[in-house]
């Protein structure tokens, strides 16, 4: 059983590191970078909209080309089972368009990742309440 | 590897009939049955509220007595990891509070789910996006 949770001790860290890059990246609006973290078969779920794949997520990225972003996330649960795992977090957004005024965001998140064949881990579904704060 | 694949045919039949049960439980207002299907530590995640258990749930659920409720759920994605599952579903709700005018609700939800020690499944987080349409 040692080797077991010495393996899930590694997903658990890999599963952290990708959470970080994910961030960074989303600061840098490095858009590469975020699809790569995505099964291509990836869903994101989100209030008062159908669920949406990676396409509408890179198009969705590509609008808002100049802006500075502060992110910061709290991982609450993280579970990995073989080949699967889930993650509770939360997430809070400051972003401010241009020389625009700066949009707090926040909300909670669940997700569901997976293991690809290579020993990476992607994000598979995202049921993202994220919303600005003026709207609660 | 035959009797692994039965095994999740049944854990997925067993998750169908929980399913079934809620929605009928749900209709009669029968929390009893209700809470029987909910982990004690589950959690609901919705939109513009802090993530609440059991015991919010309950009190949520005694509040409305004289109501008529047509409930359908589409099951869009099943998955058994082990003890553990996944599922995607859309919720359609009409829900008629006494002599009211009827309500429609809809919405996406990501469910996590586990099979306790006696082998029975429960609901464990619950990423719900079930909303009044009017409000969409």
């Amino acid at each position: 059983m040692k080797t077991m949770h010495a393996a899930a001790t590694n997903d658990e860290q890999a599963i952290r590191e990708l959470v970080d890059t994910w961030l960074e990246a989303s600061k840098k609006q490095d858009l590469t970078t975020l699809l790569g973290l995505l099964d291509d078969d990836v869903l994101f779920i989100t209030p008062g909209k159908e669920p949406f794949g990676k396409e509408e997520f890179a198009a969705g990225n590509k609008e808002v080309q100049d802006f500075r972003m502060e992110a910061d996330i709290d991982i609450k649960e993280l579970k990995v089972i073989g080949e699967w795992a889930w993650m509770r977090s939360f997430l809070k957004i400051s972003f401010t368009p241009g020389e625009e005024d700066t949009t707090k965001l926040s909300g909670h998140i669940l997700t569901i990742l997976r293991k690809t064949a290579d020993g990476a881990w992607v994000i598979y579904r995202d049921a993202n309440f994220v919303m600005p704060e003026s709207a609660k």
